[in-house]
Protein backbone atom coordinates (compact mmCIF):
# COMPACT_ATOMS: atom_id res chain seq x y z
CA UNK A 1 0.00 0.00 0.00
CA UNK A 2 0.97 3.64 -1.17
CA UNK A 3 2.17 6.27 1.78
CA UNK A 4 -0.07 8.61 0.51
CA UNK A 5 -3.03 6.36 0.67
CA UNK A 6 -1.85 5.36 4.00
CA UNK A 7 -1.80 9.03 5.52
CA UNK A 8 -5.49 9.27 4.11
CA UNK A 9 -6.36 6.69 7.25
CA UNK A 10 -6.73 8.30 11.02
CA UNK A 11 -7.83 6.65 14.29
CA UNK A 12 -9.66 7.83 16.93
CA UNK A 13 -10.05 6.46 20.28
CA UNK A 14 -13.58 7.46 22.13
CA UNK A 15 -13.62 8.32 26.03
CA UNK A 16 -17.05 9.77 25.63
CA UNK A 17 -19.95 8.19 24.52
CA UNK A 18 -19.18 4.02 25.72
CA UNK A 19 -20.51 1.39 27.15
CA UNK A 20 -20.13 0.72 30.92
CA UNK A 21 -20.65 -2.82 32.65
CA UNK A 22 -23.79 -2.72 32.32
CA UNK A 23 -24.45 -1.06 28.72
CA UNK A 24 -24.92 2.15 30.01
CA UNK A 25 -23.48 4.93 28.22
CA UNK A 26 -20.37 6.59 30.05
CA UNK A 27 -17.54 8.78 30.04
CA UNK A 28 -13.60 6.82 30.72
CA UNK A 29 -10.51 8.26 31.95
CA UNK A 30 -7.37 8.43 29.63
CA UNK A 31 -5.40 5.57 30.17
CA UNK A 32 -1.45 6.90 29.40
CA UNK A 33 -0.88 3.14 27.83
CA UNK A 34 -3.55 3.92 25.18
CA UNK A 35 -1.59 7.13 23.90
CA UNK A 36 1.90 5.42 23.76
CA UNK A 37 0.87 1.97 22.20
CA UNK A 38 -1.61 3.72 19.57
CA UNK A 39 0.40 6.48 18.91
CA UNK A 40 3.29 3.61 18.12
CA UNK A 41 0.79 1.76 16.24
CA UNK A 42 -0.18 4.76 13.80
CA UNK A 43 3.00 5.49 13.19
CA UNK A 44 4.44 2.37 12.42
CA UNK A 45 1.14 1.50 9.85
CA UNK A 46 1.60 5.11 8.48
CA UNK A 47 -1.41 6.38 9.41
CA UNK A 48 -1.66 10.29 9.48
CA UNK A 49 -3.23 10.80 13.06
CA UNK A 50 -4.40 9.34 16.09
CA UNK A 51 -7.42 11.44 17.57
CA UNK A 52 -7.17 11.10 21.39
CA UNK A 53 -11.24 11.94 21.77
CA UNK A 54 -12.43 13.13 25.23
CA UNK A 55 -14.96 16.39 26.32
CA UNK A 56 -13.95 16.55 29.37
CA UNK A 57 -11.60 19.37 30.23
CA UNK A 58 -9.20 17.78 32.83
CA UNK A 59 -8.69 14.90 31.05
CA UNK A 60 -8.40 17.14 27.77
CA UNK A 61 -5.58 18.97 29.79
CA UNK A 62 -4.02 15.68 30.83
CA UNK A 63 -3.55 14.52 27.31
CA UNK A 64 -2.24 17.65 26.25
CA UNK A 65 0.22 17.56 29.04
CA UNK A 66 1.78 13.68 28.06
CA UNK A 67 1.69 15.22 24.28
CA UNK A 68 3.91 18.07 25.24
CA UNK A 69 6.05 16.05 27.40
CA UNK A 70 6.78 13.76 24.66
CA UNK A 71 6.55 16.24 21.67
CA UNK A 72 8.57 19.17 23.48
CA UNK A 73 9.61 18.00 26.39
CA UNK A 74 12.00 16.02 28.60
CA UNK A 75 10.66 12.69 27.08
CA UNK A 76 11.53 13.89 23.24
CA UNK A 77 15.19 14.49 24.11
CA UNK A 78 15.27 11.29 25.88
CA UNK A 79 13.34 8.83 22.99
CA UNK A 80 12.92 10.71 19.85
CA UNK A 81 11.39 7.45 18.61
CA UNK A 82 8.59 8.12 21.29
CA UNK A 83 8.74 11.80 20.37
CA UNK A 84 8.24 10.65 16.40
CA UNK A 85 5.18 8.50 17.85
CA UNK A 86 3.31 11.13 18.78
CA UNK A 87 3.63 13.23 16.46
CA UNK A 88 0.74 11.90 14.78
CA UNK A 89 -1.23 12.06 18.05
CA UNK A 90 -4.09 15.05 18.86
CA UNK A 91 -6.27 15.53 20.85
CA UNK A 92 -10.11 16.27 20.11
CA UNK A 93 -13.19 17.12 22.04
CA UNK A 94 -15.78 14.88 19.98
CA UNK A 95 -15.75 12.38 17.00
CA UNK A 96 -17.81 15.65 15.06
CA UNK A 97 -14.47 17.76 15.27
CA UNK A 98 -12.73 14.82 14.15
CA UNK A 99 -14.64 14.10 11.13
CA UNK A 100 -14.91 17.94 10.53
CA UNK A 101 -11.03 19.02 10.72
CA UNK A 102 -10.41 15.40 8.42
CA UNK A 103 -13.12 16.68 5.90
CA UNK A 104 -10.80 20.24 5.40
CA UNK A 105 -7.74 18.26 5.66
CA UNK A 106 -9.05 15.83 2.73
CA UNK A 107 -11.61 17.81 1.22
CA UNK A 108 -13.82 15.21 1.34
CA UNK A 109 -16.04 13.40 4.10
CA UNK A 110 -14.03 10.06 5.55
CA UNK A 111 -15.82 7.10 5.71
CA UNK A 112 -16.73 6.30 9.73
CA UNK A 113 -15.74 2.63 10.21
CA UNK A 114 -16.04 1.59 13.85
CA UNK A 115 -15.41 -1.51 15.32
CA UNK A 116 -16.20 -3.83 18.03
CA UNK A 117 -15.73 -7.28 20.23
CA UNK A 118 -19.47 -8.15 18.85
CA UNK A 119 -21.01 -9.37 16.07
CA UNK A 120 -22.24 -6.46 14.40
CA UNK A 121 -24.61 -6.10 11.42
CA UNK A 122 -23.23 -4.10 8.25
CA UNK A 123 -19.80 -5.30 8.50
CA UNK A 124 -17.36 -5.26 5.99
CA UNK A 125 -14.90 -7.51 5.29
CA UNK A 126 -11.20 -7.12 6.43
CA UNK A 127 -10.24 -7.47 2.47
CA UNK A 128 -12.67 -5.30 1.38
CA UNK A 129 -12.36 -2.53 4.12
CA UNK A 130 -8.45 -3.00 2.59
CA UNK A 131 -9.48 -2.87 -1.12
CA UNK A 132 -11.40 0.39 -0.30
CA UNK A 133 -8.41 2.28 1.79
CA UNK A 134 -5.97 1.16 -0.80
CA UNK A 135 -8.18 3.12 -3.69
CA UNK A 136 -7.39 6.28 -1.31
CA UNK A 137 -10.75 6.64 0.50
CA UNK A 138 -10.36 8.83 3.70
CA UNK A 139 -11.26 6.70 6.20
CA UNK A 140 -11.46 7.15 10.16
CA UNK A 141 -11.49 4.21 12.12
CA UNK A 142 -12.54 4.24 15.38
CA UNK A 143 -12.29 2.29 18.49
CA UNK A 144 -13.98 2.70 21.73
CA UNK A 145 -12.78 2.23 25.36
CA UNK A 146 -14.16 0.94 27.94
CA UNK A 147 -16.81 -1.57 27.06
CA UNK A 148 -16.94 -0.25 23.65
CA UNK A 149 -18.95 2.24 21.54
CA UNK A 150 -22.19 3.94 22.08
CA UNK A 151 -25.00 3.36 19.39
CA UNK A 152 -25.18 6.98 18.88
CA UNK A 153 -21.59 6.27 17.72
CA UNK A 154 -22.04 2.84 15.63
CA UNK A 155 -25.55 4.44 14.23
CA UNK A 156 -23.39 7.01 11.90
CA UNK A 157 -21.07 3.93 10.38
CA UNK A 158 -20.60 3.88 7.08
CA UNK A 159 -19.51 0.28 7.82
CA UNK A 160 -18.34 -2.08 10.38
CA UNK A 161 -15.30 -4.52 11.03
CA UNK A 162 -15.94 -7.79 11.74
CA UNK A 163 -15.32 -8.77 15.57
CA UNK A 164 -11.43 -9.88 15.72
CA UNK A 165 -11.55 -13.73 17.01
CA UNK A 166 -8.91 -16.13 17.65
CA UNK A 167 -10.94 -19.01 17.64
CA UNK A 168 -12.05 -19.27 20.97
CA UNK A 169 -15.42 -17.94 22.64
CA UNK A 170 -13.06 -15.24 24.96
CA UNK A 171 -13.36 -12.13 22.69
CA UNK A 172 -11.61 -9.57 25.37
CA UNK A 173 -8.77 -7.91 23.81
CA UNK A 174 -7.59 -4.86 24.97
CA UNK A 175 -8.01 -1.38 22.56
CA UNK A 176 -4.41 -1.55 21.73
CA UNK A 177 -4.57 -5.14 21.00
CA UNK A 178 -7.34 -4.34 18.53
CA UNK A 179 -6.07 -1.36 17.17
CA UNK A 180 -2.47 -3.50 16.43
CA UNK A 181 -4.77 -6.06 14.86
CA UNK A 182 -6.81 -3.91 12.83
CA UNK A 183 -4.23 -1.95 11.65
CA UNK A 184 -1.67 -4.85 10.77
CA UNK A 185 -4.89 -6.48 8.62
CA UNK A 186 -5.63 -3.33 7.12
CA UNK A 187 -2.28 -1.62 6.49
CA UNK A 188 0.08 -3.83 7.11
CA UNK A 189 2.48 -5.71 4.55
CA UNK A 190 1.22 -8.94 2.13
CA UNK A 191 2.50 -11.72 4.89
CA UNK A 192 4.44 -14.66 3.80
CA UNK B 1 -6.37 -23.89 13.00
CA UNK B 2 -7.78 -26.45 15.94
CA UNK B 3 -7.76 -26.35 19.80
CA UNK B 4 -5.76 -29.15 19.87
CA UNK B 5 -2.69 -27.35 17.79
CA UNK B 6 -3.28 -23.82 19.31
CA UNK B 7 -3.00 -25.54 23.01
CA UNK B 8 -0.02 -26.81 21.59
CA UNK B 9 1.89 -22.51 21.44
CA UNK B 10 2.91 -21.02 24.37
CA UNK B 11 4.03 -17.25 24.73
CA UNK B 12 7.31 -16.62 26.74
CA UNK B 13 7.79 -12.92 27.84
CA UNK B 14 11.72 -12.35 28.90
CA UNK B 15 12.77 -9.41 31.61
CA UNK B 16 16.61 -11.44 31.30
CA UNK B 17 18.58 -11.40 29.51
CA UNK B 18 17.64 -8.72 27.38
CA UNK B 19 19.06 -5.56 25.28
CA UNK B 20 19.44 -1.81 27.07
CA UNK B 21 19.36 1.35 25.16
CA UNK B 22 22.92 0.99 23.87
CA UNK B 23 22.89 -2.75 23.12
CA UNK B 24 24.15 -3.84 26.06
CA UNK B 25 22.22 -7.14 28.52
CA UNK B 26 19.81 -5.89 30.86
CA UNK B 27 17.04 -7.11 33.38
CA UNK B 28 14.51 -4.97 32.90
CA UNK B 29 10.85 -4.80 35.43
CA UNK B 30 7.97 -6.58 35.12
CA UNK B 31 5.30 -4.08 33.59
CA UNK B 32 1.69 -4.56 35.05
CA UNK B 33 -0.09 -3.84 31.42
CA UNK B 34 2.28 -6.72 29.76
CA UNK B 35 0.54 -9.13 31.78
CA UNK B 36 -2.79 -8.36 31.05
CA UNK B 37 -2.86 -7.59 27.56
CA UNK B 38 -0.88 -10.64 26.81
CA UNK B 39 -2.54 -12.73 28.73
CA UNK B 40 -5.58 -11.56 26.99
CA UNK B 41 -4.24 -12.22 23.83
CA UNK B 42 -2.90 -15.81 24.63
CA UNK B 43 -6.33 -16.30 26.01
CA UNK B 44 -8.75 -15.17 22.83
CA UNK B 45 -5.90 -16.87 20.23
CA UNK B 46 -6.42 -20.40 22.17
CA UNK B 47 -2.26 -20.10 23.40
CA UNK B 48 -2.17 -22.90 26.51
CA UNK B 49 0.17 -20.87 28.94
CA UNK B 50 1.94 -17.47 29.00
CA UNK B 51 5.21 -17.32 30.72
CA UNK B 52 6.26 -14.66 32.50
CA UNK B 53 9.84 -14.94 32.64
CA UNK B 54 12.25 -13.01 35.36
CA UNK B 55 15.34 -14.03 37.38
CA UNK B 56 14.39 -11.65 40.44
CA UNK B 57 13.12 -12.91 43.60
CA UNK B 58 11.22 -9.21 44.27
CA UNK B 59 9.76 -8.99 41.09
CA UNK B 60 8.44 -13.04 40.93
CA UNK B 61 7.13 -11.93 43.92
CA UNK B 62 4.94 -9.16 42.15
CA UNK B 63 4.18 -11.51 39.32
CA UNK B 64 3.14 -14.14 41.80
CA UNK B 65 0.65 -11.06 43.58
CA UNK B 66 -0.65 -10.07 40.55
CA UNK B 67 -1.83 -13.86 39.34
CA UNK B 68 -3.01 -14.22 42.82
CA UNK B 69 -5.37 -10.78 42.75
CA UNK B 70 -6.75 -12.30 39.36
CA UNK B 71 -7.02 -16.12 39.73
CA UNK B 72 -8.41 -15.99 43.62
CA UNK B 73 -8.22 -12.25 44.73
CA UNK B 74 -11.24 -9.55 44.27
CA UNK B 75 -9.67 -9.23 40.78
CA UNK B 76 -11.99 -12.74 39.61
CA UNK B 77 -15.00 -11.70 41.19
CA UNK B 78 -14.97 -8.23 39.97
CA UNK B 79 -13.95 -9.63 36.49
CA UNK B 80 -14.42 -13.21 35.58
CA UNK B 81 -13.20 -12.27 32.13
CA UNK B 82 -10.09 -11.32 33.00
CA UNK B 83 -9.30 -13.90 35.65
CA UNK B 84 -9.98 -16.58 32.89
CA UNK B 85 -7.34 -14.91 30.76
CA UNK B 86 -4.97 -14.84 33.76
CA UNK B 87 -5.78 -18.88 34.09
CA UNK B 88 -2.71 -19.22 31.44
CA UNK B 89 -0.34 -17.02 32.89
CA UNK B 90 3.12 -18.68 34.66
CA UNK B 91 5.67 -17.62 36.61
CA UNK B 92 9.06 -19.01 35.33
CA UNK B 93 12.47 -18.03 36.50
CA UNK B 94 14.37 -19.01 33.41
CA UNK B 95 13.74 -19.62 29.46
CA UNK B 96 15.75 -22.94 30.32
CA UNK B 97 13.14 -23.81 33.01
CA UNK B 98 10.22 -22.98 30.68
CA UNK B 99 11.49 -25.32 27.94
CA UNK B 100 12.03 -27.78 30.74
CA UNK B 101 8.16 -27.95 31.92
CA UNK B 102 7.05 -27.48 28.45
CA UNK B 103 9.05 -30.71 27.40
CA UNK B 104 7.24 -32.73 30.11
CA UNK B 105 3.71 -31.67 28.95
CA UNK B 106 4.42 -32.27 25.38
CA UNK B 107 6.88 -35.20 25.88
CA UNK B 108 8.75 -33.18 22.94
CA UNK B 109 10.94 -30.26 22.93
CA UNK B 110 9.21 -27.64 21.55
CA UNK B 111 10.29 -25.42 18.40
CA UNK B 112 11.98 -22.27 20.14
CA UNK B 113 10.58 -19.27 18.25
CA UNK B 114 12.04 -15.76 18.77
CA UNK B 115 10.49 -12.15 17.53
CA UNK B 116 12.77 -9.35 17.11
CA UNK B 117 12.23 -5.47 15.83
CA UNK B 118 15.16 -6.07 13.60
CA UNK B 119 16.04 -7.88 10.21
CA UNK B 120 17.40 -11.28 10.92
CA UNK B 121 19.26 -14.30 9.82
CA UNK B 122 17.24 -17.77 10.02
CA UNK B 123 13.75 -16.39 10.08
CA UNK B 124 11.04 -18.48 8.96
CA UNK B 125 8.15 -16.46 6.93
CA UNK B 126 4.40 -16.23 8.93
CA UNK B 127 2.64 -18.57 6.78
CA UNK B 128 5.20 -21.07 6.69
CA UNK B 129 5.85 -20.59 10.84
CA UNK B 130 1.60 -20.61 10.90
CA UNK B 131 2.00 -24.27 9.15
CA UNK B 132 4.39 -26.00 11.22
CA UNK B 133 2.01 -24.57 13.97
CA UNK B 134 -0.82 -26.51 11.99
CA UNK B 135 1.22 -29.69 11.62
CA UNK B 136 1.11 -29.91 15.83
CA UNK B 137 4.41 -28.62 16.50
CA UNK B 138 4.87 -28.08 20.18
CA UNK B 139 6.14 -24.19 19.72
CA UNK B 140 7.19 -21.48 22.64
CA UNK B 141 6.77 -18.39 20.83
CA UNK B 142 9.81 -15.72 22.91
CA UNK B 143 9.10 -11.76 23.27
CA UNK B 144 11.95 -9.74 24.96
CA UNK B 145 11.45 -6.43 27.10
CA UNK B 146 13.04 -3.22 26.92
CA UNK B 147 15.39 -3.54 23.52
CA UNK B 148 14.57 -7.24 22.99
CA UNK B 149 16.16 -10.68 23.56
CA UNK B 150 20.15 -10.84 23.98
CA UNK B 151 22.01 -12.85 21.70
CA UNK B 152 22.25 -15.86 24.40
CA UNK B 153 18.72 -16.41 23.82
CA UNK B 154 18.25 -15.89 20.19
CA UNK B 155 21.27 -18.33 18.80
CA UNK B 156 19.30 -20.89 20.75
CA UNK B 157 16.36 -20.29 18.34
CA UNK B 158 15.28 -22.44 15.81
CA UNK B 159 13.43 -20.37 13.67
CA UNK B 160 12.86 -16.39 14.11
CA UNK B 161 10.34 -14.04 12.56
CA UNK B 162 10.72 -11.77 10.56
CA UNK B 163 9.73 -8.15 11.57
CA UNK B 164 6.80 -6.37 11.56
CA UNK B 165 7.02 -3.88 9.33
CA UNK B 166 4.03 -1.37 8.54
CA UNK B 167 5.12 0.22 5.28
CA UNK B 168 7.06 2.53 7.05
CA UNK B 169 10.68 3.09 8.18
CA UNK B 170 9.48 3.00 11.64
CA UNK B 171 9.75 -0.12 13.75
CA UNK B 172 9.30 0.99 17.30
CA UNK B 173 5.91 -1.19 18.34
CA UNK B 174 5.01 -1.70 22.10
CA UNK B 175 5.68 -5.66 22.76
CA UNK B 176 2.13 -5.86 23.63
CA UNK B 177 1.39 -4.73 20.10
CA UNK B 178 4.06 -7.25 18.70
CA UNK B 179 2.15 -9.98 20.19
CA UNK B 180 -1.14 -9.54 19.56
CA UNK B 181 0.15 -8.96 15.50
CA UNK B 182 2.28 -11.92 15.49
CA UNK B 183 -0.81 -14.17 17.84
CA UNK B 184 -2.92 -13.04 14.62
CA UNK B 185 -0.64 -14.16 11.83
CA UNK B 186 0.22 -17.20 13.37
CA UNK B 187 -3.26 -18.42 15.16
CA UNK B 188 -5.69 -16.12 13.68
CA UNK B 189 -8.69 -17.34 11.68
CA UNK B 190 -7.85 -16.51 8.14
CA UNK B 191 -9.14 -13.24 7.03
CA UNK B 192 -11.62 -12.22 4.45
Amino acid sequence: MQEITRSRVAIALIHHPVLGRKGETIGSAVTNLDLHDIARIARTYGVARYYVVTPYEDQQDLVAEIIAHWQSGHGSRYNPARKEAFSVVKLAKSLDEVIDTMTTMMKRKPALVTTSANVQENSVGYLQARKRIGEGEPTLIVFGTAHGLAAEITRKADYTLPAITGGTEYNHLSVRSAAAIICDRLLGETIN
